[in-house]
């Protein structure tokens, strides 16, 4: 809830700088939400923080050190809620009292139980005037992967979908083919670096061979962990994914698989259900070993199950300018559950993009 | 509380084989703890069950699909609740019913928000009979790690040390000092296999260059996470901890440090207190990312600083045969905090055993 009172349009812009700033470290944090704030006196900002690479530092310390002094008296936008949990270091609530903050604005409370309000009360019984909630919904959908994973304790589900104007993901039996351009693949690489985990099947990667990494110049130490499900073993020791295991982890949901020997990829026990693998238990022990967020990238089987399962949160919809389908076997075509014509049921609209001549929906579970 | 009331002599001789049973597989279940199921019928073993490498499936699928028809009437002892939560395959409670259990007895409560005694009643509900807490602090001495990482949400941590009868964990400026013999030595091994993650300060990895792998015939595979705490980026490409990363993964904690790069061995971002590690930030994140268990193993300063902090859930003292300070300037003397003499205060003897000349103290916090 926006605690509107006092709220003016300055703080408005700088919540939205903040939440700009948080951006930065999105998929970066570990365990911890990638957070931003923002030290403001006088209408000035005197302080910037983010969430450090790995998680640590949070935000506020970085923030308050480059304040210095000029911390006293100002107001701190932070995106979440801060921490109320003491360590060996001090909870960033109190860090922020320590600095002679007088005002802190939030925009998402903190569902983690040793935090949950606990950090605007230590705030408040301070005297630091607290206001939260502001832009608590643009803040949230990128804090959404930290909020399912600690509410729901498996990661947060995204699943991309890249389908042809006649609604198709692909044609069966032929090879690959692009439904979208560049800047939409550049796109891509970008929401792979923002997500600790890519997921296709089996399928996908032995007939695309794909590598799944963020190939962006400058982003290229971003690509995270590869996960492929391959409930019957069926993964060979040629896959690009597998040739590139010692260099970006890959795990492999499925029985151990000897082809993959000495390879690096790294294998998940899993459960099964109609010989396939079960995915609310994996996304379950994928949230307890600390992966917040799976980008689902197919194929299309492994698309509907996700969505079968009601286990996708967000999805990405890119739809390509030309159509694929024409002239092919009907038989031939691969049709998307999904398409902009027939949004999915059950989500929201929540941000359109145009890549070249692509377009981008993002639809968030309602 | 153990539920007395209808506990025979053979219901605990068969839990005891059952905690036998899910020792098995200590370690080796990921995030899941690692359990036993025994189903017994008219005095029979009939099915036996340990959550599998990886922590899937459960104990009791195992156990009951062993037992096949002979389950009907029977009775399963299990030594942690069994799980009450669908995923895509049934939670383990329903699947005992399902299979005509007509009695459980189980010796520890899961306290997952998911389960915590709501397996205990979706039994009762359909009529089976249940009883509970039957040798509740044995089973809970070696689920103690699943207990704590679940309820703390940090790591639990086992401090190993080894120390001469005259109270010395070695000597300062010399050769290293073997105080332990041969057995104790694969004791060492055998509870390394056990824990998650083995856990040293860059002192003790520069001095002794240690591998810290599991070096038992048959365990090979079995070599957990290696971390060493490195606040101040000390470690070179030349240890044997960095040469063998790739075949075992490393986990610094500490900066990241170019002198290790592409050597395979991963940085984990740090809060630092004092120029240290901080360590009650370091075992949370280490909990978030899966990692239910440590062993510490030196040097003197990290042992120290964890029984500081009160972090130490669980001590393992070996005792050897032989004085090593004797005729040594006392300046050289590593004093060991703890000895058998100078039990730890706040911690309960729970075990002793011999190895060779050695004797081993197991303390657990009380």
């Amino acid at each position: 809830m926006a605690s509107t009172m006092s709220t003016t349009t300055d703080d408005i812009d700088f919540m939205k700088a903040t939440i700009r700033l948080a951006r930065r470290n999105l998929g970066r944090t570990g365990t911890n939400p990638s957070v931003g704030c923002l030290i403001v006196r006088d209408g000035q900002v005197v302080g910037r923080g983010v969430t450090a690479p790995g998680g640590r530092p949070h935000a506020e310390p970085v923030a308050l050190a480059e304040a210095g002094e000029l911390a006293r008296g100002a107001t701190a936008y932070v995106t979440l809620e801060p921490c109320a949990h003491h360590g060996a270091t001090p909870p960033c609530a109190r860090t922020l009292i320590s600095a002679g903050i007088a005002r802190v604005v939030t925009a998402v409370v903190d569902p983690d139980e040793r935090v949950n309000s606990k950090g605007h009360a230590m705030l408040r019984e301070a005297g630091v005037v607290v206001e939260t909630g502001l832009l608590e919904a643009e803040a949230g959908h990128d804090l959404a992967p930290y909020l399912v994973h600690k509410s729901l304790r498996r990661s947060f589900v995204t699943l991309k979908l890249a389908v042809s104007p006649d609604g198709l993901l692909g044609l069966r039996g032929g090879r690959q083919v692009a439904v979208t351009g560049t800047e939409a693949r550049t796109q891509v690489h970008l929401m792979r670096a923002e997500h600790h985990a890519i997921l296709i099947g089996a399928g996908t990667a032995i007939e695309d061979d794909p590598e799944l990494t963020c190939r962006l110049a400058g982003l290229e130490d971003r690509s995270p962990q590869r996960i492929v499900l391959d409930a019957h073993a069926r993964l060979h020791a040629g896959l690009k994914l597998v040739t590139s295991a010692r260099e970006t982890p890959l795990l492999v949901a499925g029985p151990v698989n000897p082809a993959l020997a000495d390879s690096g990829a790294e294998f998940l026990a899993c459960e099964y259900a109609d010989g396939r693998v079960a995915l609310p238990e994996l996304l379950e022990d994928l949230g307890a070993r600390g992966v917040q967020s799976v980008l689902v990238e197919g194929g299309a089987r492994v698309a509907e199950a996700f969505l079968a399962a009601g286990l996708v949160d967000r999805i990405a919809l890119f739809t390509g300018a030309w159509r694929v389908g024409d002239g092919v076997d009907p038989a031939r075509h691969v049709v998307s559950p999904i398409t902009a014509a027939t949004p999915p049921k059950g989500y929201g609209l929540t941000s359109t993009g145009a890549f070249g001549q692509d377009r981008l929906h993002i639809y968030d579970r309602a």
